[in-house]
């Protein structure tokens, strides 16, 4: 079944990876189902920042990906955190052969930004998550559910092994004082209230493939950089949305736009953090290869790594200055975080399934410096600097704009 | 300062934990403060079920507590996981040296009756603890966080170690090779939704604890049994409840109504499973304890497994029977677990804090065979058997009424 075409419902499939991943799947002939509240285009309002490049309505979308490939993406408008009768009844109605869960708050920055925006991050993305697992057994589906987590969930402060996909071997002393081999799901070791809640979802999802036999896949994804997939470039309406401010936009892609715009690197702290990276086009390529192997009923959860490289931000911000002959300038870090970690990542199984990754090699970066040369004028400078700070003491740390500090450049 | 008098906030004070812990702390001289949304009367009322013992108002227990000692115990009702401001400013208005945080729906079956019901869990359980976490850092208030958790954190499924105190040492292979001996948080492994909510619950503790320096105790409380304590008996008006239905009834103090009004003792499947319990009077005790040895700024969280005794059900239900002469019958487990489980759970912390525990000796069951007698008359007999299944399939196993179906005693 898992290679012929299905009906997959994309839950958040308006949002940055939702979309290319409904365009991908549309375009291999699946019959694609986006469910999403639209809450990102909220925030937007919310936050007065806007995506760099011109998003247009859902709609629209739709309309144009029909009138171009004459495939149609259904949209559905449905707030799953909310509305547990509506997910239950759609999910009952139309029955996919697979759900894709991309429907949570996704930025760590976000979820640190006022109590407020804690609690809204942990009440949306719990709920969600066990709406969704609730309604398919409630209506007895038993769909292959593609979940997106991060490689967050494993934390940046090393137990000293390389971080294997999700379970990690270890020798426990037994009750006659013999030590025994096992295998654990990973400690958790959340570095935000975000990152905690895609901890939380683990939970659900051991607990729903232990009770219930859901087959679970969960995603454990690296920091996304580019914009384009085959499918966005196809039509200006279709590009995919861009976040460059200092909530929404992730360090590579801040980067490029910083530079682009001529605005110095503001790398956190020392700049020593090792982060995992993945180019857009692998993370939508990642999700079909997952869909196409899903773990069988009585399955543990199958988890996989989805990065494809790791970076320390310094090295990335001079690769970058390499490149433009841009200024880098250290400031405080809003996070709490070790100021410099190691991170050695496996992710055997995507590459033995036939992943072959975009490595950030210059050529590509271009993708994103052309993207921010083309929208320059839709830039807000004043939003480009991160300042949603980790605790209260870090936040009277924070520098809001370095350049009106006069700060000098370090690289 | 601990020894001292301090001011508490008991949240969940109304139910049947947290009255008699309010009840001993007013009586130690602290200044308690019940909050509570009174939730668990209204699922009484939900359930067409009710309290063995009449339980008075919330108001009329404060009178008769402050008539019979001349102290004040407050109340105010809030519902903490709905009401995010008013639990934020109730606490940055009385600044409270502690919080015991009892204020979550606690009942495993309930939690397994319907999605709804599923979902209720979830969304109170996580909400409540979020935000009382939450609004401690929003107003800047340092105090000591107590919370019941459950022994079921860990799961009854043994990976073949003692269960220590919250946090397991094991052995992984580093990068060059080498064994490291580390110490994690035990693998949670809940067996329902509830426990489930209480493993979410870790997360959060552990988060607050690493981000925000927040000095937190988790107790893993096994089975409680009893219903008396040194406070509860000093007036009729002062007792607490005792629920004996196929939801709310744990297991031992279900089989002791079950005894005294005649009704078969009904044991899950073949009655293997090995649990933990402890008797409410020790309870109580074990959290004035943790209340006198908060962890210190910057500490992990602290935890206690609060138990003092492991039994197997079917060894309980033969105990039962020699006191009372009662009959024992077999039926179908609705709850998905191992059949047949050992457990050895450490409690050495306790021990070494002074606790002396109360042992099941049959003297001290007759505390409740007393309670069912005095009570018989408001035992509802259609509501003893458990009837809230873990998948649909076990659901069309159960029986729901044995006498009517002329189960043969096997005891």
């Amino acid at each position: 079944m898992q290679s012929e075409h299905m009906k997959i419902a994309v839950l958040g499939g308006d949002g940055f990876c939702g979309w290319p991943t409904a365009l991908s799947l549309s375009d291999k002939g699946h019959d694609v189902h986006i469910i999403d509240n639209l809450s990102r285009r909220w925030i937007d309002a919310e936050l007065g920042v806007q995506s760099l490049t011109p998003v247009d309505s859902i709609q629209e979308r739709q309309r144009v990906w029909y009138e171009i490939t004459g495939r149609r993406i259904h949209f559905h408008l449905i707030d799953i955190a909310g509305d547990y009768e509506v997910i239950k009844q759609w999910l009952g109605k139309h029955r996919p052969d697979a759900v894709i869960h991309f429907a949570e708050q996704r930025a760590a920055p976000y979820s640190m930004k006022s109590p407020h925006h804690k609690a809204y991050t942990v009440n949306n993305n719990v709920n969600a998550t066990h709406n969704i697992l609730n309604a398919l057994v409630e209506v007895d589906l038993d769909a292959h559910l593609v979940h997106l987590g991060t490689m967050g969930v494993y934390g940046y402060s090393s137990i000293g092994a390389a971080i294997p996909e999700g379970y990690l071997g270890v020798d426990i002393a037994t009750l006659d004082g013999r030590k025994k081999t096992t295998e654990i799901l990973y400690p958790a070791n959340p570095g935000s209230i975000y990152h905690m809640t895609k901890c939380m979802d683990q939970l659900l999802f051991a607990y729903y493939a232990k009770n219930d036999g859901m087959r679970i896949t969960d995603l454990h994804q690296g920091i996304v950089w580019g914009t384009h997939t085959t499918q966005t470039r196809l039509h200006e309406q279709l590009i995919n949305r861009f976040d460059y401010d200092g909530d929404y936009g992730t360090v590579l892609n801040r980067f490029l736009i910083q530079a682009a715009v001529g605005y110095p690197l503001t790398v956190h702290g020392t700049g020593g953090q090792t982060r995992a990276f993945i180019h857009l086009q692998d993370s939508v390529k990642c999700i079909e290869i997952a869909l196409n192997n899903p773990p069988k009923k009585g399955d543990r959860v199958e988890v996989f790594n989805q990065m494809t490289e790791t970076h320390r931000v310094r090295d990335l911000a001079r690769l970058i200055q390499k490149m433009t002959g841009c200024e880098i300038i250290n400031i405080p870090n809003p996070r709490k975080e070790a100021a410099e970690n190691d991170l050695v990542v496996k992710n055997d199984k995507f590459l033995n399934l036939g992943l072959n990754p975009i490595t950030l090699k210059e050529g590509l970066l271009d993708e994103v410096v052309e993207i921010a040369r083309r929208y320059n004028r839709r830039i807000d400078r004043s939003r480009i600097v991160a300042t949603s700070a980790w605790t209260k003491n870090i936040a009277k740390t924070l520098i809001h704009d370095p350049e009106s500090k006069g700060l000098k450049s370090v690289g």
